[in-house]
């Protein structure tokens, strides 16, 4: 859609239902760069054609961290976009295009993401701050009012957290939101630790498929 | 949260995920009144938590027409907030404590939505707008690259469209866009009404026990 004038940065988030994953795109205006943040191979083809709808082109698929219940979407957005760098950070021993460090900058038009590492939901974790608009991507590292630790040194309550799922529908937090009300980020460490090893949850269903897969952009080995 | 200085308007999207329904939170900084758009029945709790988790009090609770996909939570609402008033089109024919008409401002706090009717999906069914975020809330009037007509005849690129429903989990949309590439949209009249005549859906699950309910604040009645 040429003639579509967005006078601002570009940005949707979107929902995968089985997984409750959140996927973002995120868009220079001036130069049609994009990036997308957590995408998932079953939503890839309603992402393209998103893409294609707002006139972007994907210059980075990143992912916040290798993930364990799905299976991310950047083997095959890379078909639609063949210049997307696929991006991981260094610390997650996973393969990718790109492997980024704590404070390194992704940049796509005349926008950019800072990568911040926020290790915890696993070594590799990290979030990325779109400071342009207040918003970081936390993957989950941080989710609404539960798991998660966060380096948010300069927390600000205006700061709009964007999660990398949640199982009750809601979309958003903020800084001054999770530490006022996030159970977890309440208690002593000593507590802490305590609940997050205790919490009895069942294994993510995909998880002896996904990981192996999301530590190379997605592609899963034929068992052959 | 009485201490959370939010600056601007306070806006959430939420899903819920049986329906795929979208509800939306909208409270006034200043005065802490707010509103809520197309609750749904099973996820009142998690409304009611959050609006007391911003610490405000709701004082409409509006529905875009009468849904036959799910139960209005209206009715659950007003009981943890008794001053809240359920609002419906006059020309839905159901029950509310407020029955609303085209061209009707619904305040809150130094807020307010302008009632547009756009029928089609139900004769009764209306488009809130909120102007001061340039945002209009469609119901099931106008949904992503789908169903619906509108009647916003000053359609402006910048304006966001936050729909009822979309089962494809992208959560907004944009007047330029749907104008330029919904395909019910861009048709003749004739062969729109060809294709609204022949989509051969089933029919709601909910649609027997939704419907009754939902004329009157989504209260079931006990088949006694």
């Amino acid at each position: 859609m040429r003639g579509l004038a967005f006078s601002t940065p570009i940005f949707r988030q979107l929902v995968e239902f089985q997984s409750y994953t959140y996927t973002y795109i995120l868009g220079c205006e001036k130069t049609r760069q994009a990036v997308i943040i957590d995408p998932v191979d079953k939503t890839a083809d309603r992402d393209i054609q998103l893409l294609k709808d707002f006139d972007l082109n994907l210059v980075y698929g990143l992912n916040t961290h290798v993930h364990a219940d799905h299976i991310t979407g950047t083997h095959l957005l890379r078909k639609a976009f063949p210049s997307m760098k696929s991006v991981l950070s260094r610390a997650s021993g996973g393969k990718a295009d790109r492997l980024v460090d704590d404070g390194e900058d992704v940049q796509f038009g005349e926008q950019k993401l800072e990568v911040r590492a926020t290790p915890g939901h696993t070594n590799g974790c990290v979030t990325y701050v779109w400071h342009e608009l207040r918003r970081a991507f936390t993957g989950d590292s941080l989710l609404v009012r539960a798991c998660g630790r966060t380096d948010f040194q300069e927390g600000n309550a205006a700061a709009l957290i964007f999660i990398g799922h949640n199982y009750n529908g809601i979309l958003q937090t903020s800084v001054l939101e999770e530490k006022n009300l996030n159970p977890r980020l309440t208690k002593t460490e000593e507590k802490f630790l305590e609940t997050m090893e205790n919490l009895h949850l069942a294994h993510p269903k995909q998880l002896d498929e996904a990981v192996p897969a999301n530590m190379k952009d997605g592609e899963v080995e034929n068992s052959s």
